[in-house]
């Protein structure tokens, strides 16, 4: 079933939105950016840290979560964006190496009340590393557009 | 007053931390590896958009506001790390040239109850614009060392 507008969307059901790599590379210039913590830029240090070796900073695997959200299911609806997310939690550290797979879990879908034309979607994504660990979970609410009529 | 340990922040205290401009070239940059929607990654189509030019990611503005907490507070505290974030809120649009300031303000202080090493620190972060707009908030928990005896 291809999933476009809003009506395609309904509780209970699950995506799963592909995996993505994580490389020293990316972990370093990620956090160069936008989390210049040691444990995230330089492995030396990491090393000797109770991480035992280079982390990724969370920011970066929410945003790899996005990344994998947005080639998965976003790209091809009739997205019209996100006011934010709740209960955005980092479980597991995340290492060079590790292959996080994405799942997105439909919460709760409701029309606007306000704005006719779009439908207002919660959802659960998860991110699940190679050995089944749950690494991150994320409560956010997109809003998509309504099927027009005759669509 | 010099802040580095859990003993150093007290609820109702607010802390700069500073500004950053956002360019097309970090829009596009950030957007092409995290989320890649055409708002975000083609000057052109987002022209054409409802929102009449490129906007950021609200995942760099997130990270943007990491940066700033990084360069501007965690970086000199003996941090400990996040468990997550709650509430995360994107209220505003950021364009190309936009420039945004951070400031958190602590909201709860708190001890461990399993981890006698640490406290728990709930803050508030905002993002305002050049016009005073705010254009994100965020509740965020943070651990961070006691102060030694002796320090």
């Amino acid at each position: 079933m291809s999933i476009r507008y809003f009506e395609d969307m309904v509780a209970g059901q699950s995506i799963e939105l592909g995996s993505y790599e994580f490389t020293s590379d990316s972990i370093i210039a990620f956090a160069r950016e936008y989390d210049p913590q040691p444990m995230h830029t330089d492995a030396e240090q990491a090393r000797l840290s109770p991480y035992g070796g280079l982390i990724a900073s969370g920011w970066q695997t929410a945003g790899v979560y996005m990344r994998l959200l947005v080639d998965g299911l976003l790209g091809h609806t009739e997205s019209l964006g996100s006011p934010g997310v709740d209960q955005l939690r980092w479980l597991k550290p995340v290492h060079p190496g590790d292959v996080l797979s994405a799942r997105i879990t439909v919460l709760e879908t409701r029309p606007s009340e306000t704005r006719p034309e779009r439908g207002i979607v919660r959802s659960r994504g998860e991110m699940v590393n190679q050995d089944g660990e749950l690494v991150m979970q994320v409560e956010a609410v997109n809003f998509f557009s309504r099927r027009p009529l005759g669509d």
